[in-house]
């Protein structure tokens, strides 16, 4: 299928999500991107205008320093959302809350990053779990990376009618590469002070039925977020249906250590020989060789890519806010071909 | 009670765990420490020396190095056992195996580290739970940094009538500050390949009774282990019951995420201003404020210093083994007051 028109995409913040969610835009064939917005005058919106996307003065008050450093500002926010559809917010959390205001103003619909609170749009968004009850809404929220492969997997043993309740503990990795010049911890590791930590219910934010408890730390590392979950299962099982439930979901990318993929590095290597941008690993990357069943209890470790892991479902938020694909399977193959999703399983399938 | 004569004891193997041990020795006044033996003819032995420590030559090939270096070389290995009741290997993993039959030939009483396996002394000692069934042996094996404060905690859950499963992620620290030199993992983590981890198995060695699970990680510090824990208890209990249940032990100090112990450094710049040697944390430091009860499941995080741990129950075996004590009770009382275990946790009551 293919729409008769594109969707136009404004992407509003130029950062760690936004770029990546421009390109993602990019490369889908029923979306435009309409252009991004952003404040900065260094080299990083150049990167934008050097990929052919048009850029916008997020604030009429940052145009003129953005033009004065040579960049080629194409008009202020407004005019961006006027030529858009849909805007995908991606700036920090501070700013989103009055960009809202703004979108709902001009009446475009919208979606936020799961920085924002469930409250902001009503709405959270996992494609897997809630694409169905997105469908033409004004806007969604698309949780955390943490909250996303939290959903994946809990919903991959839900379907298989395999889950009854799921404790994890969440290594947070300290800051993201590219801020790391701007400090992060040494040497240590920093409890969030909180048990639960905040995921939990932020899954339950998505999927009310989620009998799930997490407890959090941060680690002196940046590559990506390292999961351990505890599931009690609704009834003993046996790996291999505990496997293909999980295989079940094109998100969820079955490693393994045996394959050499031992550490978050390597597979982050692997995501680069695979030319993927930025090295993103969209699926959440699970160690199937480490994996256990016993009885009716499971234990296993996942790896998130904390600054690639909601782009995929981004791009099935647009769609399902503006209605053109009814289904979540058909959106999902689509997202998933446009980003080479399903090549990394493939890929360690054939060995 | 003072014995009339003191237990002489040799410390082989003058490392990370070695050094603690002699030093823990040289303060409990019913042990004289006999001498310590090693192989190194570096700095580290000039340390013993100049503490007063007999040192000798762990082998008779090393003895000439360590003399051409200007160390004060007292003898061999077989002069230390012969002035000794009993001698705590502290060697690495493969030299203990082969002590282990110098020390059965001589007829010396002896312990090995937690590195060995339980079949090498056919018995595993945690002070509080398997004191008794150690006493008058010939040997024993002090568990693991991270097994010992595994049979701790759920022991004191145990003896709380609380504990019925526990399920375990452990953050084990990459290497040891003082090798760090020498490599370790940076900004990456490194799963264990197989869960379970051993952790788990290694504290059913000292209580088979334990149903406890672990899964464990590699993370890119050199402070200390960090454990995430996940009980179920056996019926619906109180915060206040928890809490009495570990504030029961001596050996674990309830700390507070609120009073600014909010990380691993903290913890151990407070024991370097509690002046201990070493900045040694001797326990198992549980955040009480970060716990949490839900019905009848337990959450909570706690700290290991895997170089300090082991410490004051090497001091207890030596007892047990020496059968100079009958009562677990008194003998961690002793050891405790000896090492200044217990300060930690009355002066964060004072606060």
């Amino acid at each position: 299928m293919t729409p008769a028109k594109k969707i136009r995409v404004a992407v509003n913040g130029y950062g760690v999500i936004g770029k990546r969610v421009a390109d993602a835009v990019a490369v889908q064939d029923d979306m435009e991107l309409a252009g991004v917005a952003d404040i900065s005058a260094d080299w990083r919106p150049r990167m934008a205008t050097q990929k052919g996307y048009r850029l916008f003065a997020a604030t009429g008050d940052h145009a003129e320093a953005m033009r004065n450093a040579g960049l080629d500002v194409a008009g202020n926010l407004d005019d961006l959302l006027e030529a858009s559809d849909l805007v995908v917010d991606c700036t920090p959390k501070r700013i989103a809350a009055v960009n809202v205001d703004i979108y709902r103003q001009r009446g475009i619909k919208f979606i936020v990053q799961g920085g924002e609170k469930h409250d902001v749009t009503g709405h959270s968004f996992v494609a897997e779990s809630t694409y169905a009850s997105a469908l033409n809404r004004d806007s969604t929220r698309v949780v955390s990376c943490n909250t996303t492969s939290i959903v994946r997997t809990l919903t991959a043993l839900k379907q298989a009618g395999l889950l009854r309740r799921a404790r994890g503990t969440l290594l947070r990795r300290a800051t993201d590469p590219w801020e790391s010049h701007l400090g992060g911890i040494m040497n240590t590791l920093v409890p969030e002070p909180e048990i639960p930590s905040h995921q939990g219910p932020d899954a339950q934010s998505v999927d009310p039925d989620l009998d799930v408890v997490t407890m959090a730390v941060k680690v002196p590392e940046t590559l990506a977020h390292l999961h351990y979950w505890s599931v009690q299962l609704t009834r003993p099982a046996s790996r291999e249906e505990v496997l293909d439930a999980f295989a079940a979901s094109s998100r969820i990318a079955l490693i393994r250590m045996d394959a050499g993929l031992t550490a978050l590095n390597a597979v982050k290597e692997l995501m680069a020989d695979l030319g993927r941008p930025h090295d993103n690993l969209y699926e959440v990357a699970l160690w199937s060789d480490m994996l256990k069943v016993q009885g009716d209890e499971l234990f296993y470790a996942y790896m998130v890519d904390n600054q690639a892991i909601v782009i995929p479902e981004t791009i099935d938020a647009i769609r399902a806010l503006c209605g053109v694909i009814a289904s979540a399977e058909d959106s999902i193959a689509r997202t998933d071909a446009a980003l080479g999703i399903g090549l990394l399983t493939e890929t360690l399938r054939q060995r």
